[in-house]
């Protein structure tokens, strides 16, 4: 199996990180504007990707497992583009030197193929998505996301 | 063995990419300023990463191995933190609806550790700053690099 990891750094308390991961109004803020559903342990959450005319280009519904020692926030893809179907999303957050550090995984590839690749660093760029929501006040969810290639 | 993959587009043609992957000028332009050597193949490039007051940060000689059928651009890491060691670094290019699309691989890291996870992330912002160099003339390599957690 293969994993995507990706550590970044925040200025702000552990709690206003946890909350743009745990809320539908957070992950609106920084993945992608379309979040619906749930977010407590088992139930689901859908994130819907759209074009900026609001077509659809994708979708993945996660299903919220309990949280770890170590990571507070698990999610398990139920649905989506194949190669993601099975595989396993976290975040793990601590205090360190005034930052809060956000330790984050998508694992379980069943194949590192060119697709994983670009889902790295569209990863790489949601966090710096993620981190200007909690630090400034606003992100860069889907569909004002940065676009990194030909795919998206 | 673990492996940290990225992929992005960048509007230019591939030769002018290849140029900021293979002379030390372009290097200089992305990653590290302090950028010394000979980009050849056999022969050995020296990256030093400096703080803003000229302390040195980190060094990574890398040696230049021969391109392979799809790996225009392809190092072996001779010196620099233990886990980088005998690691290999690589840049593969191609064009593909007007962009060049470069993946990139940094392979054969031993263990899953969390500094693998600080590099991808840095490695994902130093592809931005190649990005930004080709395409709009300027770059952010280090000491001027975005800082992304507490390790750097």
């Amino acid at each position: 199996m293969h994993h995507i990891t990706h550590r970044v750094g925040i200025h702000a308390p552990l709690a206003q990180v946890e909350q743009a991961l745990t809320t539908i109004d957070g992950l609106a803020g920084w993945w992608t504007r379309d979040t619906q559903g749930q977010t407590g342990v088992g139930e689901s959450i859908t994130f819907t990707f759209r074009g900026h005319g609001g077509g659809e280009m994708g979708r993945f519904v996660m299903k919220v497992l309990p949280p770890t020692a170590t990571q507070q926030v698990r999610w398990s893809v139920q649905a989506g583009p194949p190669e993601w179907v099975g595989t396993e999303v976290s975040f793990a957050l601590s205090q360190q030197d005034g930052q809060t550090v956000l330790l984050f995984a998508h694992r379980d590839w069943r194949e590192q193929v060119e697709f994983m690749a670009h889902c790295s660093m569209k990863w790489a760029t949601f966090l710096l998505s993620l981190r200007a929501l909690v630090e400034q006040g606003r992100g860069q969810p889907a569909p004002e996301d940065l676009k990194i290639d030909n795919w998206n």
